[in-house]
């Protein structure tokens, strides 16, 4: 086919799309100008070059995605190196988070350590306490496996009230990598477990490299069953702010658990009760007390778009409704979504079977006649729990929480497409 | 636990180990350098703060990984506008490609097309002929799948003898990404395929936006199989290299099918006979004639480690083998893998089952005796189907060939664990 063809052929099709009463634009005939620019615009052929492939040795998204980054809040904490950021989530679809846009939290910020610096202790109740190199890493059997990682503290501003603006601040502390790393498992197993004796009621005692050291307890159990010592994510190597060269991996466990820059693993008798797992990372309940242990991170779901930051930028007629929902018990088994704040509830279409401790996107395909909607999502779990409203929640847990806030989530749909966050009694 | 408390413990530690004979460094005891750097040289413990959260709002790989980059060969083309450069498969784990090091090959070079500005047109043997803007596409129903994407040519330059020494150069023109979009079938009911009468002989020309336009048939049984008009790729937008903002996905198929920058998809009763699929993606043989329309890429595996690029870093003992497998027909059903250049095979793990049309990752974990080895894989896809030898391709397909070559592997490990590119008879 000629340039020639090419030519004749498109002026065909604009004879006969006149013809065919401006049809031009299918769903889309509500877009906002109206007017079909190729009527009045026609666009040049390409015809000039473009970049070679020695152009970017790595890339980087094009110019026009710039403000799908990762974002800070300034006022949320003191410091930006104790600080933490999120993913862009009402911008992406599908499940997997590319490193580049994947939230961080750090307690003393991201640090520096090369590969040929690197060694990982393992000591305490063993055999033989052992010292890994990054190459002694490599020899072992690997696993791959893809996982989410949340902050315990994902919307954790949301439980006074609705005060963050989009599902980037108010669920962004979320990501979905394939990770490759061996299992934690195989390494206590090479350090000689045996010493420890009955292993029900050992502990792993876990530490970063960073001044932060970050130290966390898990219960043996735990760590025998499918944690993960991981050195790529999403086939490369961890990100110097996801912990290069190795993190521990802990599905469907708070992040705060996934230690980066991981430097030392003790075999102990009992919980080290360290600040990580005592001042921080239990939740104050209303008569004061609080809950402690609360490691895994309970189904939860929201709808990344339409959002505050992702507002529907046409009129009535068909609009996709899409989310994420996850679950630390196992795998996502439905999801349901209202547009009446709960009133009626629709089921959502999941775009793959849900997968364990993984990011699960569901759609649901509707007509919007362009009236107000409560947007809101709920997930059900493999467990049979499902969801709770912030209501529920307040009820059991109080308002003194920070942590472990997987209620449903509210964003109010104006009739001009924009969204915000409100809350729904 | 105190800082205090933690220097003590480590002191306990390094006492024991050297009461325990000095079995500090695990697997790795015969690491090239032979003494334990803990014994004389005692790291710091971090004490200095690391880069806070809005240091990077999209992050890079860390500088000591600058060199796991797509790699070019300046003498493949005549410029790198109309050229190919490799994925870094030898430096990656797992399945999943970043877009970031994802190979690119382009015929005009990669062009940059705004969102605004983009237009997607179906025509020809339609009922409605139709022009969609992008915010058109973002309304229909979506699914997300991975798949793999390879070049025809990949191995390509193998066929005559082993010439590019490293699995990136051999086997680099592949990558696996999650896409997100919608289904062709979706957009061509749109359009209203009933105009054209009996599908069973229809076909569907794809064009891209760029110069080059590199326009290619796609018979209708597969256009409306499983072909996605995908925007996202790893949950982002497509990166400009890959086609931003929408390219067609072929799952199975020869890359050069995968169309980025998509502009126009035409219902034709004919395949248009482009130079894309007569001068360029076809197969000559060893009599002159050519194989034509050889869409699917056969079942095909590839040791990424250790490779020439990726050699064996320490002395005999536990040893990972790991490669990619994959199949256009459907899944992968099995990998052997071979150390002695097919004499004796034994069965691979594979990461996860095999998946239709996505890469699969395959271990073998073997006690190396630090002997030479002639390293093989080889795939079995769900059809039955097992990849052949360079011999066996040789005798069907002659020496003429560029495109589909599919053929078994060979890496020659030597003592000191370094590699090269054979052939074995």
């Amino acid at each position: 086919m000629s340039m020639d063809d090419l030519k004749t052929s498109r002026r065909g099709f604009l004879m006969s799309s006149a013809a065919a009463g401006g049809a031009l634009l299918a769903a889309g005939t509500a877009r906002a100008e109206g007017a079909d620019p190729l009527i009045t615009e026609v666009q040049d052929w390409a015809s000039g070059l473009g970049d070679g492939v020695d152009a970017t040795p790595y890339g980087m998204p094009i110019e026009f995605e710039a403000d799908v980054v990762r974002r800070n809040v300034p006022w949320l904490t003191a410091d930006p190196i104790s600080s933490i950021n999120f993913t862009p989530i009402h911008a992406l679809d599908g499940t997997i988070t590319p490193q580049g846009c994947a939230f961080e939290r750090h307690h003393s910020g991201a640090i520096e350590l090369r590969k040929e610096d690197y060694r990982l202790m393992i000591n305490g109740l063993v055999d033989k306490p052992l010292v890994f190199a990054y190459a002694d890493l490599e020899r072992f059997p690997r696993e791959n496996h893809v996982y989410f990682c949340e902050c315990a503290a994902n919307t954790g501003m949301e439980w006074a009230g609705a005060q963050l603006n989009g599902a980037q601040f108010t669920h962004g502390m979320i990501h979905n990598m394939e990770y490759s790393g061996v299992p934690l498992r195989t390494l206590l197993e090479e350090a000689g477990m045996d010493a420890a004796g009955d292993l029900s009621d050992k502990w792993v005692y876990v530490e970063g490299a960073d001044a932060s050291s970050n130290g966390r307890s898990i219960p043996m159990e735990k760590a025998l069953d499918d944690v993960l010592v991981a050195f790529k994510a999403n086939g490369e190597a961890l990100r110097k702010e996801h912990g290069y060269p190795v993190r521990l991996v802990v599905p469907g466990w708070e992040g705060n658990m996934w230690v980066k820059w991981l430097r030392r693993i003790e075999i102990t008798d009992h919980a080290v009760e360290s600040r990580e797992e005592t001042s921080k990372y239990t939740d104050t309940l209303a008569d004061g007390t609080s809950r402690k242990w609360t490691w895994v991170m309970d189904a939860k779901s929201v709808v990344t778009s339409p959002s505050p930051q992702s507002p529907i930028t046409h009129g009535p007629g068909p609009l996709v409704i899409t989310g994420l929902a996850w679950s630390g018990h196992g795998a996502i088994t439905g999801v349901d979504v209202s547009i009446d704040g709960g009133a009626n509830w629709q089921k959502a279409r999941l775009a793959k079977p849900g997968a364990k401790m993984a990011l699960t996107r569901f759609y649901l395909d509707i007509d919007w006649d362009g009236s107000e909607m409560l947007l809101q999502s709920r997930a059900h779990d493999e467990t049979g729990y499902v969801q709770p409203t912030k209501a529920q929640l307040r009820e059991v847990r109080g308002l003194n929480s920070v942590y472990h806030n997987n209620c449903i989530q509210t964003w109010h749909v104006n009739t001009d497409g924009s969204a915000e966050n409100v809350e729904v009694s």
